[in-house]
């Protein structure tokens, strides 16, 4: 029935494709949720495991066979699929105004290695489902519209970098811990590495890009909020410590004699935690690698080697909380009578989100009578670099218990109805603007 | 000089042999210095390593040459050499009274890996140079006298243990580390391991057993002291901890939502030192291996291993230190929501030495103009095994900077001369009692 209004006030508006639509109805239209689910359960079934989850891989057998499904649902879409020089999958439908750019959105369909069934696969099918049913209600989007499956986001973006001109040459010949260098990968899935800069886009030839996604955290599965709305994804800086001290005997060297590398790396796990708790805000900061040498129960640690990573919206506030955490980590070593260094060994600029977009967001949201709340995304996705040519949004749907990269991984049915809608109607908000 | 007083003296009491000779003679006696470091050189040819130190390692063909020099000594300072069946070196000098029981005293020669050349070659060539002195000094001895090379001494006390009757014949059956059965490398050296019953000693059977020993820990070179009184070997208990939390994404798991086990951990580490040092006494508390898992930079510590090591002269302390600990563990664990469990992995029982040889000990050492402390030996001894069937007593010399199983293990050769002459005057007092 929805369908026959739309007929019929599309009639009405004829061609002038640059009026708005009257409101009541395309803000009611909604995806099929029987549909986007069933895709989603479809699309598990490539690098199944035993155990439940998927190891798809990008670039392995099952990569190639989830990308083959993907590229007949887009086709089932009416989208003209291409597969681009990186390799990304990107399924057109030509918009109605000559010179508007695309309006892009998608995710990956690739997983880690014994990953679960919703990173990436959400929004790849909900972007399926949402040009399925704009073509199903004979939407005439004004913006080109493009569906993007993203090659190998899970070990380094690598189709959004290749995308955006920022695929090094040399990482291209440089083989991986498989021993096959990516170009021969790209080759493998129907890209083409000798084209790259064919793939590459500037700063503005994207109207935008918006991107559904499981939360892959606990914050709104706890807090039972349907939705969130992505202010950005964090900038990372991980900063390698090495602590040390003078291994000796743990039975002939007195307390008072030691110079124990391990008791100043505990007061420094301590004051990370401390530190990055102490002031307001979402920042995060975690030491999840730490090893100890010699590492033998009656030898006093002679050295620790440890990674304290530091998570936020604000490159500066990393640098502040790192500034204090060395500033710990120079007194505690001295305390022990053990020596410090350090070095910045990895660092992803932070990268917000587009109010305008934010907005589209929130207005579908509000459209759809979904709770919602604004928050970080603690992890990387290939929106970050999108971000870097074009207003980026991020849609966020509950993990249930915060799992993810696991076979445990879930998200509930009618969450990923929810993201698919909100990720519709955002799009048709951004098609008008 | 001093030789022809003493042959005078020596004349004078005759046969009376249980009168003490006059104090002045034989308090007066020293070992040749000069020689006793030269056959520490000498030995230290058996295994060297280019980089300095000995790789003589129980059972392996330096230490049979070692074995094989230590016999020459022996027999050059009359003593009738025999291999007992665990494969230890005995060197007999008959006694005068006929049914006292036999003093020993000795040491090792063999080394851990990449070992130094003073960690139990100082008292294996003090004790033959002790015998050869007497030999000299044409001394009367009451005690039938047995100096004792001890064989495998780091690897696990074997040589002592067997002569006390604690070998247990599943250990000779066993394969070692290299594959060997331990009766295939004793029979290798010379000893007999069906014959092993033989080789026992009871409580009771032996006079008293004196050990010359590098301290291998910092005390004494750090106060300048030239003599430790080793009051007994400590008890050791290693305790294995396991602390589980949940292993969840560094970036997306906000910090009040964790269960890191490392942050447990950490204060755990804190907590050992900070319980070991409260209390007035010599204990020592360790950490010395930690492992946390998953191990990755970007992931919050699901799971920590580590050791708990505590020694002290008193297993009640050792006890009591441990619950202490164990309670704080349970404080700390709750704390960070994640769980704690434990297991007592090994255990050394602690062994005094015998205030009658301590006596003797003090009493050398002043006869000498010597310093002295009074002192644990944190680490293991072939002493504590003979503590368990006869007074026992060890005497230290300096290590400098108390590095030991190194190839930058150093005693000061006056050092040697030092506690070879406390070793000598410690005998002839025993041989008087």
């Amino acid at each position: 029935m929805q369908r026959r209004e739309f007929v019929v006030a599309a009639a009405a508006i004829g061609g002038l494709s640059s009026r708005l639509p009257q409101g009541p109805e395309w803000t009611a239209w909604r995806v099929n949720g029987e549909r986007v689910n069933r895709d989603l359960a479809e699309l598990s079934r490539f690098g199944r495991n035993p155990q439940g989850g998927v190891s798809r891989v990008a670039f392995s057998d099952a990569d190639i066979a989830g990308r083959r499904y993907a590229i007949g649902l887009m086709r089932g879409a009416g989208l003209d699929v291409r597969i681009d020089p990186v390799g990304n999958l990107l399924g057109h439908r030509p918009g109605a105004l000559p010179d508007a750019r695309p309006l892009l959105f998608g995710s990956h369909v690739d997983s880690v290695p014994e990953g679960g069934n919703y990173d990436g696969d959400v929004g790849s099918m909900a972007a399926i489902e949402a040009a399925q049913t704009l073509r199903e209600r004979g939407y005439r989007n004004r913006h080109p519209l493009v569906v993007a499956i993203w090659c190998d986001e899970e070990s380094g973006l690598t189709g959004s970098r290749g995308f955006i001109g920022d695929l090094p040459a040399e990482e291209l010949g440089r083989p991986g811990r498989d021993g096959v260098p990516l170009a021969e990968k790209i080759r493998r899935i129907g890209g083409d590495p000798d084209r790259l800069a064919e793939a590459r886009h500037g700063p503005g030839s994207v109207a935008a890009y918006v991107e559904l996604h499981i939360e892959q955290g606990g914050i709104l599965d706890r807090s039972g909020i349907q939705i969130g709305i992505v202010e950005g994804i964090v900038g990372i800086n991980q900063y390698d410590v090495t602590i040390r001290g003078f291994a000796n005997h743990a039975g002939t060297t007195p307390m008072d004699q030691r110079r124990n590398a391990l008791l100043a790396a505990a007061e420094l796990v301590l004051a990370v935690d401390r530190i990055v708790r102490a002031e307001a805000g979402r920042q995060v900061g975690t030491v999840g690698r730490l090893n100890v040498r010699p590492g033998a129960p009656n030898v006093i640690p002679g050295e620790v080697t440890l990674t304290v990573e530091l998570r936020d919206l604000s490159m500066e506030k990393i640098t502040a909380l790192w500034e204090r955490v060395r500033a710990e980590a120079e007194v505690v070593t001295r305390k022990y009578d053990t020596a410090f260094d350090y070095a910045l060994q990895h660092s992803n600029r932070a990268a917000l989100s587009d109010p305008s977009v934010r907005r589209a967001i929130g207005d579908a949201v509000g459209g759809l009578g979904l709770t919602s709340q604004v928050m970080p995304s603690g992890a990387g996705h290939d929106a970050q670099d999108l971000a870097r040519i074009t207003p980026m949004g991020m849609i966020f749907v509950p993990s249930v218990k915060g799992i993810s990269h696991s076979p445990l991984e879930f998200t509930r049915p009618e969450d990923v109805v929810n993201g698919a809608n909100v990720l519709l109607q955002t799009i048709l908000r951004l098609d008008q603007q």
